[in-house]
């Protein structure tokens, strides 16, 4: 019989509705709340912390990451928090259901803090960022990411740069203060939204083979380095397709296909993982920010030589009302004429392009061809050169 | 110098803005409301309709389509229009600005057809099509073509199908009666939106090739047949990436491509037109419909063996509020499994999902590839697994 041990089934509360009685009339024997203290990899068996033994024929990790935690000290404050699981999306909620909450800060300006940022504001909770850099979303270069500086302005969220914390203590005004070396700030909530790291402390243990990124080295079959142990989602590597590199990408749909591609490998119905081209999207008031392929900086680490432009467009064509601003960051190889990566932000069809591109990463194509692809071209969706093409063009004439 | 000669200078107000002095500062001779009698390509010369003769070493044509009009009685009345122009968009606009107008027909449904439905509806004016099929935009199946007759009924627009026009003629309580096989319909304005044909009468007074689909043949440059002159637009060919026919599809785009390619040629920047892949979309409504590859009767034409399947989806993560649904047909070739056309129907998401199946087909990627192509996830923009991915798993489990 399968078993899942975890401490929810999935994030998903369609799924958590599924009692560990209704899996098991499905042949899953389902343990949540339980720990695997050790794996004896040679016999076969692990032991639960209860004691229990369990053999097995095949082992999937699934550890997934956890959040980073400053080794500062009141992080284990009430009140304090990070956001990786369910769980601690319902703690945050019942904190803010008593409705002291009257303001949060957020350490931090990847993708997870700036879509707790809306939350929380269209909570009405005042809400801050602390950021140890000068930009947020790293991901995004900061030609592009300057819309979200704007964005958070028009809606009253300040941006403290240059930020580091030392310490978190009980407050005065508010529930807590945070010490930081520009000063005290208090707040009744405190997001710690600093990144996460892979979980590999059974694969450690097993002796599994870890990446140069920290997480578990796999194959395209998402075994690990030792046989029938399998390895999915956010703990493990992942094949870049541009950078041609394994990577750490820790996201919801990678993580699903290399389920999938385990699943399908272990019921003797072989499946190779493909790989990802790093596409990302996230949502921030009424801004879209969309990513794919490698920045410069990724693309001098894996020999490339890129060259970039930066495009402005209209998700929608000229002659239409309501106009809508696109940017759109396009980097390719010099050599080979090839696209590397791409980014883009704006109010509208963000998402879209990027997929667009992610295609075109996919199969390797040449920012020549890029400048003529066929898109569905209508007024109300882009304009008959859409921002792609113009994009790409531009860059051609810098190769 | 070189001249431009036609009726009006593009559908753009932005252009139209520029007068004829204003093109000849830039130096080019723009010729409004010329008409090209005759030309002899032995000696380089067009002969206009005031007699004038004009030398060039080069000629483009873009002489681009006209609206088919049937043979029928009446065509000609007040209040007939067709729609290809920006002068027709004139006349039917100040058609409709003395009030008068208070129901229109619509004779056709494709995708001008159901456009102009929108925009006389949003007008107040009560809109009836009438059509000769069963269904709507054949470039969609009926399938997905369902959800538009939905959409028409939601906004008070009956639908009359297996109707033949016989004349149109003075009504008695609207100026216009059109008669049918299924009886009199009167209103204030008919358009006959029944598709284009490519105009080629000079081409075809040139000697020029005409390709089987009636428009002018040209090669990956824009050449025709004859040296020195070239074709672009909607009165010429293009070569279709799926079918590898050249085909006829006159949508703005493509034209501007064309336009392009020419151009650079004829600079002697040689430019190869790289193809198409029949990209296509429109909104009515609140609905996005967007199209591209070809369909199944058109695969099997070409020599391919289609498998098809219908999949319904989301456009946004279940656990979003505000679901917006998105049906997605696949079109796949048993014998290669590669993707051979897509058709999307939805409130939102129908073009962003064609355009990246649209560089799928680009790069003639199979539905395998496709069913885990890395796209950029988020809930607002899509589930982990999105509706492309289960589409193409789904119909790789009936190749």
């Amino acid at each position: 019989m399968p078993y899942y041990i975890g401490d929810v089934i999935r994030d998903d509360k369609r799924l958590i509705a599924r009692t560990p009685e209704k899996f098991r009339e499905t042949g899953i024997e389902v343990r949540l709340n339980t720990r695997v203290d050790e794996i004896d990899a040679d016999e076969k068996v692990l032991r639960l912390s209860d004691g229990t033994l369990l053999s097995y024929d095949v082992l999937v990790l699934g550890t997934g990451t956890t959040p980073f935690v400053p080794p500062i000290p009141g992080v284990d404050l009430e009140g304090v928090f990070t956001l990786k699981k369910l769980t601690d999306a319902l703690r945050i909620k019942s904190h803010l259901k008593d409705g002291n909450c009257r303001k949060a800060l957020i350490v931090g300006a990847g993708f997870i803090g700036m879509e707790m940022v809306e939350a929380l504001r269209l909570l009405g909770i005042e809400t801050q960022i602390v950021h140890r850099g000068t930009t947020p979303v790293n991901r995004w270069d900061p030609e592009l990411s300057g819309l979200i500086l704007e964005a958070l302005k028009r809606n009253g969220v300040p941006f403290l740069t240059k930020t580091e914390i030392h310490s978190i203590e009980p407050g005065k005004d508010h529930l807590l203060r945070l010490n930081t070396n520009r000063g005290e700030l208090e707040a009744d909530m405190i997001l710690l939204a600093l990144g996460v790291r892979p979980d590999v402390r059974l694969a450690g243990e097993l002796g599994l083979k870890i990446g140069r990124t920290g997480a578990v080295q796999v194959n395209f079959s998402q075994q690990t380095s030792r046989g029938g142990i399998y390895a999915v989602g956010d703990c493990c590597e992942v094949f870049h397709r541009v950078s041609k590199r394994w990577v750490h990408i820790p996201l919801g749909d990678i993580a699903n296909k290399q389920g999938r591609v385990a699943g399908r490998n272990i019921a003797g119905r072989p499946l190779s993982f493909p790989g990802v081209v790093g596409a990302q999207s996230f949502g921030i008031f009424d801004l879209e920010l969309a990513a794919t392929g490698i920045n410069e900086k990724e693309a001098l680490e894996s020999g490339y030589h890129p060259v970039s432009s930066v495009t402005w467009g209209n998700a929608l064509a000229g002659p239409m009302p309501d106009q809508k601003k696109v940017g759109l960051k396009l980097i390719a190889d010099r050599s080979t004429g090839r696209l590397l990566g791409a980014q883009a932000v704006g109010e509208k069809g963000v998402v879209s392009r990027i997929n667009a591109l992610s295609v075109a990463l996919w199969s390797g194509l040449g920012i020549d061809e890029i400048g003529y692809l066929d898109l569905a071209y209508a007024p109300p969706f882009g304009g008959s050169w859409d921002v792609i093409h113009n994009a790409a063009q531009a860059l051609a004439r810098k190769l």
